[in-house]
């Protein structure tokens, strides 16, 4: 930026050179051309919409691993992924310190949405756990449209986080309730939510689906009864118990893309504009299971998304699109054991998360020949007796450990804990403001700047 | 920087209104200013220095780990430490397809002296063996003074790569020759040289650091001799057998910087300026070894080298200094197994190197009471029960693997290998030209830049 100043400052040392030799200048035309100059590159920085995408648990290593995992073996060169062109910088992660250097999901999305560091389990509250404003308030009390579009229930740490305030992440019932009952100018708090959770909505003591239809939303519970919804009406959309199943698992395994595509569809064309939370949830479920298959197609989910965002914005360049992650879950690392060597190769041909072949592989007449279909390659001798080490006594957890060590072995992953992990996270920005979001910065940063954005378009708006 | 374009045509807008609006407008003048303006705008992008900083193995979890060990427990913020001021992106590190996902200190380095993607082991050279140019010798084409300060063997595969040409970087014999043999304008490829190695300069079938004095380079092997020097002249500095001793072992804990001031100090105030190479090579060494302790102590010297060159490049505004890694070294993770905590403040106190401990624990009395006090802390019963357990039939390896596992306990600390992955890792710049490093790049791009730099500078003087 320094260099840059510089040109802007020998360009403004040359206007004043030029206009001196002028025998007549027109100082008040020049005045009122520096305004309006002015004026113009504030409108141009400042979006109509904006599209928070947080990939729950996405270090570092998961973008470098996503990109050999698409690479074109055929090809010298590896292929760059649509993340690669959109980098500006990090984010650091660690919760307010009476939590550690570590933070949780609900704590590091409350340093997104609020700009708060607060302890590990807050949903949007400080370390006092009073209630924070957060940059979806903000932007509903400013008139713009909200929404929310994940994949895990709506009503997890990350969504919740920029929704309402609670002292703790595990009080789902009660977030599902504030969902509803928490308004801004006598309307709820995001006008399209799109998730699972069915189990905190449709509940015996409250039935929220029904309440949110009297509130005029439509309500829908599978991906296929999104097409027919009327646009530009507030929708909530529940489509599993808990989370969605996961990329690997579910019917759609670009249901974040879908989902994102139908949120835009109904928050687009008013004319405040609207933010949009968008969360990748499961990369972090998958990392906290040490599965790198369903890592990898988690982020595929999340590529897709980012794909559609990006020619969104194309064709909508008042919108801005800010891609992190809350923090990096699972310690993977791309090779491990002293070998130089990752193989993705045998990650693209899996059928099913690790946890789902962990539940049915021991009912299998040929538990290594299942195995072997469902990850799309013949097992050697040594990784067939390990398969037919499995017995009855075994739990699920045991049996997923069991594979997953095949798994790791072939493609040479490493993983250190079932856990979070304190690296600093990548940082993504596209359209106007974008560049705000460059530089290694705190995480609480992106609140701040998201909500000065909002300040500057709507006093402006305002004058 | 698509808004700096805009805010700039916009300028470039309102001066041609402003000059519309004169009655008489001096064409020729204006022209003249704008070519002045042209040329002082790439002046001021253009460096007169460039160093070069490579810290070998320093994958992103090592970046905020030594935020976390520097973080003053007493403030309620996680302080910034001098690297965080100045990344502006990442670097791919693949090597070239034929060896895989995973590179090595050879093929990076040559990646990034040549901008050519090779074969782990290659020294400057290609995957056909075929010698490339690296920006060393092109900044010594053009008349710079060029040098080296590492903390490896001077011959090791990072300063080797942008030194000389070899199919293999174990071939240190070969490869010191070729520091005297090969020359550019007849002279010696590198005017500075600091690091380790006699046993590769004094040998029974040659004593280069003769044939080096013959030449009129000064030579010294202790750092207290670095002081007495004669300034703007030559130096071959060698300070061990091989490499260095590790930053918790040597006498002087900051010999990069040490090392690297006086480098700049022979090669400053000359005509056309200076290209040098710096290697904080033991971070990788330490991550290796997966010690924590020594890999943040090696981290502390490269963080005080980078201090000393802002000052340096704040204080000579025509320097521009990168920063960027190799690799990532061990799979290093900022918390493991299970639990969310960090806890750096056992490392602080480590007054040795684990291998260095591992050295001698098995002849000291009360082996327990000695790791203590080189640690710096109590032990609780069950680390004194892992130490009592050490024995005499042990290798030293094997005794470096269980007080390494009393550490990272300690530390919670997590590692996946005793070698390298893959994760991109970040770069730093600042100084004239430091933009043109941002973004995610491969990091062969990084070498293409320094010799676009190189070449904008020199054609430009030929002008």
């Amino acid at each position: 930026m320094k260099n840059t100043k510089k040109l802007l400052f020998t360009f403004i040392i040359s206007i004043i050179f030029s206009l001196s030799s002028c025998v007549i200048v027109d100082i008040e035309t020049t005045k009122r051309s520096s305004q309006e100059t002015q004026n113009a590159s504030k409108q141009a920085q400042v979006p109509k919409n904006i599209v928070m995408v947080i990939a729950d648990g996405m270090g570092p290593a998961y973008v470098t691993a996503y990109r050999f995992y698409m690479d074109d073996p055929t090809t010298e060169v590896v292929e760059h992924t649509v993340l690669d062109q959109h980098l500006v910088g990090t984010a650091r992660t660690q919760p307010h310190q009476t939590s550690g250097y570590i933070t949780d999901s609900a704590s590091s999305a409350t340093a997104m949405s609020a700009g708060v560091k607060t302890y590990n389990g807050a949903i949007g509250v400080d370390i006092n756990k009073q209630p924070l404003e957060t940059v979806l308030h903000r932007a509903h009390k400013y008139g713009m449209q909200t929404g929310l579009a994940v994949t895990s229930q709506i009503v997890h740490a990350s969504p919740a986080a920029f929704m309402v305030a609670n002292e703790a992440r595990r009080n789902y019932n009660q977030i599902a309730d504030s969902y509803y009952d928490d308004t801004i100018n006598s309307q709820h708090l995001a006008d399209v939510m799109l998730g699972g959770g069915w189990r905190y909505f449709l509940r015996d003591d409250r039935n929220l689906v029904a309440e949110f239809k009297q509130s005029d939303y439509q309500y829908v519970d599978s991906y296929n009864m999104l097409e027919a919804l009327k646009p530009s009406e507030n929708v909530l959309g529940l489509f599993a118990d808990t989370g969605l199943p996961s990329a690997l698992d579910d019917t759609d395994p670009h249901r974040l893309r879908t989902l994102t595509q139908s949120a835009v569809k109904h928050l687009e064309n008013r004319e405040n504009g609207f933010f949009l939370l968008v969360e990748a949830s499961q990369v972090d479920w998958a990392g906290h299971g040490n599965d790198i298959a369903s890592a990898m197609a988690e982020m595929d989910d999340l590529a897709k998304t980012m794909e559609f965002l990006y020619a969104y914005a194309e064709s909508h360049p008042d919108t801005l699109v800010i891609l992190t992650a809350d923090h990096s879950t699972g310690g993977l690392t791309i090779a491990s054991d002293g070998e130089y060597r990752w193989s993705p190769e045998f990650l693209k041909g899996h059928k099913q998360s690790i946890n789902s072949i962990s539940k049915v592989i021991r009912d299998k007449a040929d538990p290594a020949a299942y195995f072997a279909e469902q990850v799309g390659y013949s097992l050697d001798d040594k990784e067939e007796d390990i398969i037919k080490a499995i017995n009855a006594d075994m739990t699920e957890r045991q049996v997923a450990a069991v594979l997953k060590g095949i798994v790791d072995k072939r493609s040479n992953t490493g993983w250190t804990t079932s856990g979070h992990t304190g690296v600093d996270v990548n940082v993504y920005a596209f359209g106007p403001g974008a560049e705000l979001f460059k530089d290694n910065q705190e995480n609480t940063d992106i609140a701040h700047k998201i909500f000065r954005l909002l300040d500057e378009k709507f006093e402006k708006d305002k004058e």
